[in-house]
């Protein structure tokens, strides 16, 4: 997808053990994306290092609140809210992001929902998402772990 | 989707300000399907009242933990994590969910991503989807509200 | 006294470590009595499953908070505030509980009083409630484990 | 009961709001007794200032925890238990107590149950002591407010 | 200095564990200096056992609040500020102070810069305290441990 | 000092209230220096951004523990204990810092005892750090606002 995450977390810093907090650097390459995803534990902040992207979260009211950042302005993403960025400028961009948890998690829905272990019900998704089992296995296959 | 969700929050009992704990009873038809969502700001716990019911979560390692509950039994979804439930049965289904929050808010996934206003761009979902821009405006469209 | 607890808590479910809720099911014979008691780490609500009950905490104004509440109705019971529950109806009854603690912990304050091991003693509890060392040691011996 | 409790909470020190801590000096006349209460919102440390007392708590499983202290000695009282203390010498004793809240509130166990406003139903308290209404209303007239 | 700190708190009662409360007995000879200090986790709050003492803390506005307290007065230095104690009286003095942590920890300031091992740089404290580095290195000489 | 700190907290981001969690960017000049300080409600996490830093924070067991890091590096600061940055470098230097508080506050230490509005007496800060009022006085001068 073209975006590089590199988390600076209790995993990784064992010091930050009991201090509720971390911080991950992200690098997106031109047309980059980080698909729609949430952290379950923790509200995200990030900062623009370099470039422009174009950033938004959904209320639990399915309101999409969305923005374009650039270097040196920052963006808020509330607590468990699915968001996303995507750099749609021709340089890379890169972000640093502070979560209020020393091990935040991350779950990217689409990735979640369609290339889980073992797999979500064809019949839940087909219904959900109201497409034909087709269609979800066509997207299961697209995103199948190793593609 | 056959599923009805009545929820018994701080928006609906002003005395539960502050007390961080509230519940939802719902309702399954034959075939009713919870889809699947998240609650960003609480873990939950339902426990069956009638019937039978597929449930699962997906955990940040994109595993599946699923099972088959029936009258009587519980069952837990950690906070902020996608999850979902099926009654598979042919007779209707309930449950009483707890939550520990008095607003744990819901966020329908696929309603979030594909029926949010204004839309979440075509570019986002089709790249995190792996579909194509029309297969996007065809859930868009069957998603829609009022649909 | 015609109720018996069932709970899922911590100690039957691991999985709900760290988690912070859990519940009960509750059931009351025709007259059962849950005799005031108190949760000290949780806040308390009920949902009606069956029958009637008059419920009702003290608050540490102490004001008596009651009501009798029927099939389908909630009702609250805040944090550590002795509370009760009682099926005055001809038909059995039963609640579901959520709790915003993964071991609420419970306390039966006669029991504890008057049945503790080694025995709280008699003067205090004869102080306390204004009657005789006789009176105590009748109210002991009738609230006695095994009893 | 010979029990003298000056509070230094949030209501008498607004500056301790969202500070999270309060303290409290009692002070126990020779044989005064701080009769059964609990604090439903935060653990106590007592600190014995003059005297000597006999202290006790029940646990959740219904155990007595209880030992005499001195001046200069402390003793703890886990979050929402039931607990008191008592001046068995025949000088004046005080302590002073460190809760965790600004606001910890406290019921006093027999006073909640035989004299709340409006009164807690006999039949819920014979049935949990055990004792005739007669003798739940002879406790409550000696217990109401006034006395 | 003249003060002396008799802590109750978890490594001294492992009762504490999970409570968050603890308190310290500080006893100030006359004239006696608790010099200026911060507890990094939790909030204060004094009372005065004996004798008559100039407290203070520095709002992060920079702002001092000041205040002499005698025998039965309290006052509260709010989480993480630097706050001190002083007995301005002819006769010893002594409080009770309570924190919200089992385990509050103390930063003596002084000491932390200035006979910290290994030592924290000159350069940083001359600059800090626009003081020459040999006025850095002879305070250091007084503050070494064992003086 | 040759430090500029520019802070994202709930002041200048409302939309940060009851998130808790906030960042700033600090740059420091060639040898600037952010003097000792604390942040009494937060732990902060750095990230170099550019540039090499001499990093160190202040145990409460009086153990300095200090590091040099270079861009791409991160360090904590434990919640209320004292650090300092300092860029001994020739070219200017940045960091990303992420907290868990939406307004961490931030206590400078030197300028809190030195320059606090009223002042903290000669006597307590002569004593503490072992130094005679007139360079106790000499000192403030030197910090005094506007200086």
């Amino acid at each position: 997808m073209g975006t590089l995450v590199t988390a600076a977390n209790v995993e990784k810093i064992p010091g930050l053990n009991t201090l509720g907090v971390s911080l991950s650097r992200v690098d997106y390459a031109p047309g980059g994306l980080n698909p729609p995803h949430t952290h379950p534990r923790a509200t995200e902040v990030v900062f623009v290092l370099d470039g422009t992207l174009d950033v938004g979260f959904i209320t639990t009211a399915n309101k999409l609140i969305a923005k374009t950042i650039t270097k040196g302005e920052v963006f808020v993403f509330p607590r468990g809210l699915v968001h996303f960025q995507k750099n749609n400028g021709a340089a890379p961009a890169a972000v640093i992001a502070a979560f209020n948890s020393q091990l935040p998690g991350t779950q990217s829905i689409a990735v979640a929902l369609f290339a889980a272990t073992p797999p979500v019900p064809d019949y839940v998704l087909a219904r959900a998402f109201q497409i034909g089992s087709k269609e979800v296995e066509k997207i299961k296959s697209r995103l199948a772990p190793g593609k």
